[in-house]
């Protein structure tokens, strides 16, 4: 088993500090975005979407799309547990994990992708080329605000992001935070201290370095 | 436990179809949506996100979000199995679902949204408003364009979405198919004979007409 990644990707370290969190280790596989390598035969013989990270098992099967991944992860290192361990709390990590997900992550890297002039014409990660869109770099950093609002509502309520226990849900919102406001000049707002408390307490864990 | 639903949603329609492939019923209670009644009072307190479907337990807990929704009914009801058996198939039908929906539905939704007149201001679901961009509508018809290219290609070699064993990936590309069909005029491209293969064979199934 081995992950093909980047250490300048967002959505690679996702995964990287899911395998810290399991005390896991893996072959990581460097995937050089900026030398465009993701576009060479050789990746696209490995992932045809073209998009890091990618798990390649030990069969020869590559499993794209972050979730997927961490799906199968979990299932072969179900300990400690990131996704939730009942019925219930497995939908609530669920719920929780796709919201920072599309209500934080994917706003910031629509924000980030629409303006960068090194993206031109990949406004979209993928095979397809697809044009900048100017106005939706504006509308996209208003829905990162409500992300900010929204989640900081919720932790003023509970102590982690899926509720009592720490779970892939506060790594998807860690990663946004740090995606936010490094690649998007959006930092957490000041007003919204429990966001903030949150953030401090769950990004000083060790695996959050990964 | 309840489902909060409307008909004409087609998110609804994804829980909608997996509970009829498990043979589960369950109250379903509907929401208007043309009456606006996901913004009443009594609805935002059934899910903040005044959107559907949301998934009440007995306990009173809301799921939103119909990928956790269906994760759930997984748990409390594995069979028939939709979304995998082994880790290696729960990942693979995890990246399939996903893709179906991320590159599929949400394009579709996308190009609805940003199009209708009765939509101003509401070009994303959910709590907060959003002004419609006129130019996301082509980008997002292009999107449902290279979407049916390749999954005609996939389906071309395997006889389900994920592989051997219909999934939850097929009902959410088929509930995409209907979705874009009706709602944005964009049918199946008559060029795309492996997908009108599959989906003539899987929009049979009993359960589509749920």
């Amino acid at each position: 088993m081995k992950l093909y990644q980047s250490d300048a990707s967002p959505n690679s370290r996702r995964v990287r500090i899911f395998l810290a969190e399991k005390g896991i280790s893996m072959p990581l596989v460097p995937v050089d975005l900026a030398a465009r390598e993701q576009f060479s035969d050789a990746y696209a013989a490995v992932n045809p979407r073209r998009v890091v990270p990618t798990l390649v098992l030990d069969d020869g099967s590559a499993i794209g799309e972050v979730p997927a991944i961490l799906r199968y992860i979990e299932e072969i290192h179900p300990e400690p547990p990131l996704l939730g361990v009942t019925a219930k709390t497995k939908a609530q990590v669920a719920m929780w994990e796709r919201r920072a997900e599309m209500e934080g992550f994917a706003s910031v890297m629509e924000a980030v992708r629409n303006a960068a002039p090194r993206l031109q014409n990949r406004a979209i990660a993928g095979p397809h080329d697809y044009e900048q869109i100017p106005a939706l770099v504006d509308l996209s950093r208003k829905r990162v605000g409500n992300f900010y609002a929204d989640f900081d509502t919720r932790l003023a309520e509970v102590r982690y992001v899926a509720g009592d226990a720490f779970s892939v849900a506060d790594i998807t919102a860690v990663v946004t935070v740090d995606f936010a406001t490094k690649a998007a000049g959006l930092p957490i707002p000041e007003q919204h201290a429990a966001l903030r408390r949150w953030y401090d307490s769950v990004s000083a864990r060790v695996s959050m370095s990964a």
